[in-house]
């Protein structure tokens, strides 16, 4: 099990996340690409300090929207979505091959991600985006029971995907996330973060919000570089994938 | 000699230039990369335009000035402009990764250009940002009486230098293009253009406008894609470069 | 019978539409407000030219999405949305005043337009934010048959309400425009044209698709100032309606 | 002696500055206009604030540069920059007319400001954008000997000026700020800063890096409102000022 992040978010002179202080317990960073947060030069530093701590480099393309961060659904054609997605992958490509690295994989943003994942057509053309211009970039995804169809579409396109859970959100029984709105939407305490890590490397499941446990099977766990606690909770969970990872290795 | 064209300059529902109508006739394509000009669609379109043309593909970087079309000069500082070229070259690399082909070359665009060619410092950095990134890129600066120092900072970088000369500008006695607000700073007859091509053809020199006549060692000459006579003009030239090559062929 | 024309939607270096051929035959301009289109010094020009004509000057404000036109659906929560309109109208009458001139009225463009025609709700929005800046300013809206329910939503608000229609566009059974996709969408001749507006301005009622004749109250048209023939169908409406309001003064 | 301080530098997701904990200290809140910095729904929220409090309000229209929060040197044209100027003016005008509230003056930002205080006829454009749409708006401008040209020429317009000084900083012999790359350019005690203030108050002058005493009127001290001590300098001038005010009235 590896830990991602979203990282490079800030945007100019406006900072945002605590890349500095997160970077080092994370395996993958999903770095913002100018269109919903960041800029050529945050892009540059992120890079840098991906590639300090030997974190794997994920592009991570959001939707045309930085007043609204690439959080708002956007009417995007699918022509249109695939150029800006190889516009953001080829721009990161950019800034890393001035500092020597590779971009390791894509995760989509925002409400490009929340898109692709409620209509499979948008994720048809993420695919599609990704595989055109290199196929041997694996694409993370959300951790959902119809795993096997996002598989045989991937399989397609000739791609990999990776499926991220989330330690902290409370699942539904149709495998997706509680809306925030909810009450019980966010773990509150680490123990229910921490037995849904558990259950997530052990057994490859989760408990609902209504008891049952579902199958998800996740490749990565999402943890959250803002916010008061979250260097704190970053290193707890890191500390804990760390130990589930040695048992099962051994 | 070769013919140059910066094509790619629409803007969402924007249009500007005949690059359809114009494609035919130039050897290399100076594409937009998002920053003074295009979007990622109109750089697909480009791009696709450009392959069935079989025409060598310029990155186009410029100044993050939209509504100025990246010809107001700005104060950059050094990183945040290798930044921004890298990510430019990268994104249209992405782009031409989509279609199975290359971007071949670098060229920046109006103020960038304009103050790189004043300033050498400048293009110390251009040329640092293209050369971290991928060597093997040419870059096109402007045709000088200095050829010999640019070649000098290029050697450094490992970066190979094509120089591009103006058919329609009058150059002055220090090799730069007169201002547009003189008289005479655009060649007005398809005469004096044509003369201008054939001497930077046959001798390597331009009549400046004093009369003198300087050495301007011009590897490709750049050609406007709009305007009411665009195309009528760009056709003239690539007949007129046609039968000089041949002659220098043989 | 007022004539309507969306102004003013060059961005920077790009051009679009014919304002200076059509603004002479038109009653109301509706100017574009930096947010799909337009920048500061077009909305300048735009003001200019409406001031010389003696045309009504409106304010256009849009999605914030340039590369989309302002045509793309978007989320935006309806305080935002109340700001973004309050902040384009007072732009536009920052401009205005600098030229001793006035806006006039507000008429939303593209998607939000489209979005606040399918939803009340956002009507709704649309008119708070109106009413709360300047609640003489009148609105103009879509001419829909519901046109009670808008007179009644716009009383709540102090606001007066201008109904506009278009002279190119069958209508459906339910008083929308049939979608462009649709054979027929678009009045193919100008005996159409002519046709629809004639009934429009003679017995406030449209013959849609299906040949059923409803009622839509218009005060103004909407005409178009781009493409090949805008020109001379921007004319032949002047005219015509011009002969019918005489009739109708009489 | 009033005090301002610049507020509504957010964008969109990005926070900056801690305009709730300094907005009840100052008399004047300089809020930006969108282009440099701030969105519609930013400048809702700090005219509210402002409201809130009985803080004067005025616009800082910025340079169109939102990844250099508006601090880089711009060619920009006259006739560009009035409108730009008029745009955002009107723009928080609007804004404004939602809240039942008035722009109360204008102050530009940044680069803009430097440069029209660097280049009078810069100053000479923003006073005539300024004028042209309301000439009762005083516009604020940096406190230099030079106050009387200053007079002359804002009484051109019709306009009132009002002069700013700084209490953090170290003045040159000519009345300029001196650069912060040089040691000594920012006061590092707040002894330092208080002896300035005093006596700018009682004497209005400044003793200069070289030890001179010079004349520099000054209507108003602009304090910061981010920083880690920001809260608590603010505080201190504020309890300084309104003692030094006290004495004056007496």
């Amino acid at each position: 099990m590896k830990l991602n992040c979203d990282m490079g978010e800030a945007f100019g002179a406006w900072k945002m996340g605590l890349d500095d202080k997160i970077m080092p317990f994370v395996d993958q960073a999903n770095i913002a690409c100018g269109f919903h947060a960041s800029d050529p030069l945050t892009m540059v530093k992120t890079v840098a300090l991906a590639k300090q701590h030997n974190v794997t480099i994920g592009a991570h393309p959001g939707y045309p929207d930085l007043v609204g961060f690439g959080r708002r659904n956007m009417d995007i054609a699918p022509t249109e979505l695939k150029a800006l997605i190889q516009y953001q992958i080829g721009a990161l490509k950019g800034i890393c091959a001035g500092q020597n690295v590779k971009v390791d994989y894509v995760k989509p943003h925002g409400a490009m991600y929340n898109q692709m994942m409620a209509n499979f057509s948008i994720l048809d053309t993420v695919m599609q985006a990704v595989s055109e211009l290199d196929a041997t970039l694996p694409l993370m995804v959300g951790a959902v029971p119809e795993s096997n169809e996002i598989k045989e579409m991937a399989k397609k396109y000739g791609l990999t995907v990776w499926f991220e859970a989330f330690s902290d959100r409370l699942y539904t029984d149709e495998g997706r996330l509680t809306p925030r709105k909810e009450a019980n939407a966010v773990h509150a305490s680490f123990e229910l973060i921490e037995k849904q890590v558990i259950q997530l490397c052990e057994t490859g499941t989760v408990t609902t919000g209504s008891g049952k446990t579902i199958k998800i099977h996740a490749d990565t766990i999402c943890v959250h570089g803002d916010g008061a606690h979250a260097v704190d909770a970053v290193t707890r969970i890191r500390s804990l994938v760390d130990g589930l990872n040695k048992v099962k290795a051994n």
